[in-house]
């Protein structure tokens, strides 16, 4: 077995590793299954950094017995780990398993990870959506862990941080219902807005496509490129959305959500519109929303000027702001996150932070490179 | 005035010019005012490789006596015009002006040049509304010229192209207003749609905000930023577009109107949201848009895919596309257009075309550059 | 054989098409084999705006029977060609064939193509090497065809004018020796510089790695890398720039050449370096170049400035600029095209327009958008 | 005085500041003069993520008495500090100061902050060139300062780590400095190149322009844009490069170096050239470099594939390549740097911890974010 774990390194010559200076107390073992697509590679980034825990075991579908510095050159000096099999056998002793696989995969190797004791924190949405009917309309299969899902939290900890202490699986959200949910979570759950006139107009990196070449992530065809994509309700984050704020508002919404690609790797801004439910100030709104945010860690809610996607790039953070626009009597609420940072692997450190009872902060960046 | 006076050439030995290989017949004259901005260059950049027309003055306030090519020296083996005053006395003998001024500024000039006999273009927005209030409202000062407003019109050519044709002055559409338009004017029109519950969403890139150097349009700020501005009815292109889209739904619309910016040069992405009056189908609304543009030389109606700001850039063509959302009973109509073509200069020439009664398409491009 | 005729067409509804206003007189029959690379498609946009041709076929190895348009969807409105196959029988009654295929394919269909009587433009490497030796080396291939590679003219109007006129097979350049041979080509002539201490530093936007998606061109990759490959004499075009550099220096040059991947689309600049022969003063070397360019319609020699790549994006034009740096008794030569426009399809419509005895510039866009 | 001391901060509302979960303990109290630009920043961004080390004193010339929060806004929630003066006077008490200044202006002020006791890291040229005719020739000024000149060490650890270690002031290597002298210092070192044959052509992000806006950082005219500037011995920073090689060959240089801007924010490629002295093989090149880099935490020898700016942006790391071209004789040296980090604001915090004693690497970034 120890063939494929991870042995924490300096730079390549082997000399022990002093991430930013620390020397590495991490005794809490992570293993990631679906290391080397992008939310992998990002926790993996996260946890070689993290002052408690550290990446132990990294599987793959396609590279198994390839060193994970082969996949991704970039981290040649700081680690040399060897992909493992995506086999829940192979994963050994383990405080959590990070999965970072395609839906659809998670439906069968979760169980087999819980089956054998390990708590996890699943990245696609085979556990996130409630009703297996929509599961089955939107991914295209029978949704067969119904006990399992009865068991699984939905990794918001804006919205669920107890729940998510005690969780077994937590399924952690997509990357655009983070944003959606944060932005128009606090107006539904006051009863500002209505929930029946709901619109998420929302613009991705292309990062959120994933590592695999395509045309439309070719840098030749994409540059320059503002473009829709399975728009008007096509988009299989549309009921994700759509259920969380529904929970939010304790009534069911009705949602369109437009999601764009943007030529630029990371960053997801969304602007989110709802009809007031009652005639309220721009005061009132920032009140509810500070009221809402005012103790969590990743989430800013910005008052002097609007989100931006660079000023959260590579960290956790949710910038998040509010417009009342009177003359249309609507709320204009817009979120600015990283789609792999609070969007994914952020969002899943925060997640697994919470699950081991470590800090919840522990290793999550919050200040953004800039320029 | 021979001073100022355009001198067609080559290469800067002197060399005659054959752009693409046509001997320049060029027998219409245009003053282009304002010519150092990025509109103003993009109108020179079409007029020197018109059929029918050529530039013969341009005008700056800032760059008076210098080359054209000085201030911007990709154009040095293609002019060796230099820069008159912005004075209507100097524009001499010509068929048509292009005024490209800040608003505001445009009060003061065009009447002089109008008086003087002069048939124009304008690209700002003080002849685009009909309301002097809304004007005082959103650009700070009175409207002083109230019988030229009235005579003014809005060249839209897919709404009013034969009152182009008869027009002393056009006030040549804003950028955002193009593209809402041009996306939600059919459904509007057809009664498709609620004219009440109207949301227009746009991100545009940063040559929209002009030629002048910032922190929003530095290249390093930008880079990887997308960032919401002036959102909640705050920008001043807010009652254009309300004003048309009344016009076309034939009763005032209610609207929101959300800009941003996107790391790009060029290019206006429209996404546009709208209530259904009533029950129709994808095909209805289809056939309502076809109708509408299917003579129109410069709009595209795209069925199969969604539209791009790449497929457009550098030509004044729109690409429109519709689809309904049948769970929220709502209309998503998409438009994209380059912010200079068809969202200014490109629009601009096709005014003129008209105003001079010559071949509409006359002299712009169509064809994108891929990729 | 009608079935793959390329109709010329307007929009979609079927009108004819007027490109700019001008109604198309294409009397010269062009037929364009690998269509649908980016090599391809900028040829084919050449060609529906060429004054005097027309593509009349369209071929693929891999889209055959499909619509051109469904390959690249920003043509829907302006052709409904449908590509045929890459076969010499199919192509029909053309005045000339541009071939466009990855190097090593040419040598077996360029030779069909000649021996069924049509005259050529070449664009792969197949006819570029004099030496067959060279050509083992870096295509990996014996080269069969050397009565032909005998009569093939290396496409650099600038250096080979007449013989492309009467050639009946033109082997269009690559793009980074387009570059450097424009650059350097007159200092060695001249015997300005030694040809024993070439270096050839170059930098491309990722159209010059085609249109196939891969890791490298991944925009979520590319985007903030600037990264070399093939550097010390590993790329396929170094021995091509040696031998014209050579010619040109009537003397074996000894040359390093280094390739590098930027951030962009489009465009190629290159920083070549060469040691003076003897002393000479910037004016000496600004007045070689100029004697050397004053009479070229799409070479601009830069000398207030320096070369820049969106310069001369979509456009024909090469920028030069020579500064002798005293200290170091050396010439830097720069030179900005863009690869696809000079460095390849413009060069070959260049190439096509002199063959068939056309004005050398019809069709040949030369003003860059800008910004 | 407190005025303008730093209170660490949490969220705006004044929570306390748990940075990656790390309960801050920083003893160290640093000064950051000229806090403002983009060095400035990249500096107060390590420094509050520093495990030893916090800010105390941030500087300004144009925002005193403003948050920094103001300039900054993506910092708003990590720091409610307010800029003070740029007066030696008003530093207080502090470990070491870091002046980011344009060259010129540390003339005057390190003097007065080292006449107060304070060490200093200053990052312009001001005390990097040895010759005070150099000095002149290229900053325009007489150099007043001999005898701190005489007594400033500088900058580059791989070089003069011990001497550093000692310094009262250090003169922070200049970006493009940094990436050429690791580049070709062991091969000159060695002996394995000729001193008189040197060729430095290097590529940066637009953020080594500074965060002043103009013409040339303006995204729509840098996008796309590949361009030269300041070639042929023109750029301030050629004789900062052939000092310091000069230095590792113990012999004068003979140097061109060639800078350029490429569309992004961040990043140097340097791609160096020399002429070998003696025949060496690549192994025997790669076996030299080995041994000069394979202690260094922050230079890492890449083998199996070249430099990439994007693998080390954010970051206090360099990557270095090289390669033999036989053909030639010739060596290829490349090096990839981010110029903030190890151009820059890395390399002083690399600095200011040799001077402190504390672990060189602390609160130094080494692994990029991906993409």
């Amino acid at each position: 077995m120890e063939l494929w774990l991870f042995r924490p390194s300096g730079l390549s010559d082997g000399r022990s590793c002093f991430l930013g200076g620390r020397r590495v107390r991490a005794e809490l073992r992570v293993a990631v299954l679906g290391a080397t697509g992008y939310a992998g590679v990002e926790a993996v980034r996260l946890l070689l950094e993290h002052p408690n825990a550290r990446p132990v075991y990294l599987a793959s579908h396609s590279h198994v017995g390839q060193r994970f510095a082969a996949v991704y050159p970039h981290l040649a000096p700081f680690t040399d780990a060897v992909l493992g099999p995506m086999d829940a056998d192979r994963v050994g002793d383990v405080d959590i398993a990070l999965v970072s696989l395609p839906s659809r995969e998670s439906l069968t190797l979760v169980p087999e990870l819980v089956a054998r004791g390990m708590r996890v924190v699943d990245f696609s949405a085979d556990f996130r959506l409630r009703s297996a009917a929509e599961y089955r309309t939107f991914y295209g299969i029978e949704h067969t862990q119904s006990a399992l899902l009865e068991q699984a939290v939905y990794g918001l900890p804006e919205m669920r941080r107890n729940e998510i202490r005690n969780a077994v699986l937590v399924a952690n959200p997509g990357c655009y219902p983070t944003a959606a949910i944060l932005a128009l979570g606090p107006a539904l759950s006051a009863g500002l807005v209505l929930p029946t006139d709901i619109i998420v107009d929302a613009y991705s990196g292309v990062s959120g496509a994933g590592r695999e070449p395509s045309r439309t992530t070719h840098l030749a065809e994409m540059d320059g490129s503002l473009v829709p994509y399975s728009v008007a309700g096509a988009h299989r984050h549309t009921p994700e959305i759509a259920q969380e704020l529904s929970r939010a508002a304790a009534h069911p919404v009705t949602l369109t959500f437009s999601p764009h690609l943007a030529p630029q790797a990371r960053g997801i801004l969304t602007t989110c519109y709802a009809r007031l439910a009652r005639s309220v100030s721009q005061a009132d709104v920032e009140e509810v929303y500070r009221q809402a945010y005012h103790q969590e860690p990743f989430v800013w809610l910005v008052v002097d000027g609007l989100p931006n996607t660079k000023a959260v790039a590579g960290t956790n953070m949710a910038q998040i702001a509010v417009r009342v626009d009177r003359s249309a009597e609507r709320l204009v609420a817009m979120a600015a996150i990283d789609n792999l940072g609070k969007g994914a692997s952020g969002q899943a450190v925060q997640n697994m932070n919470l699950m081991l009872g470590i800090n919840e902060t522990a290793g999550l960046p919050r200040i953004a490179m800039w320029p």
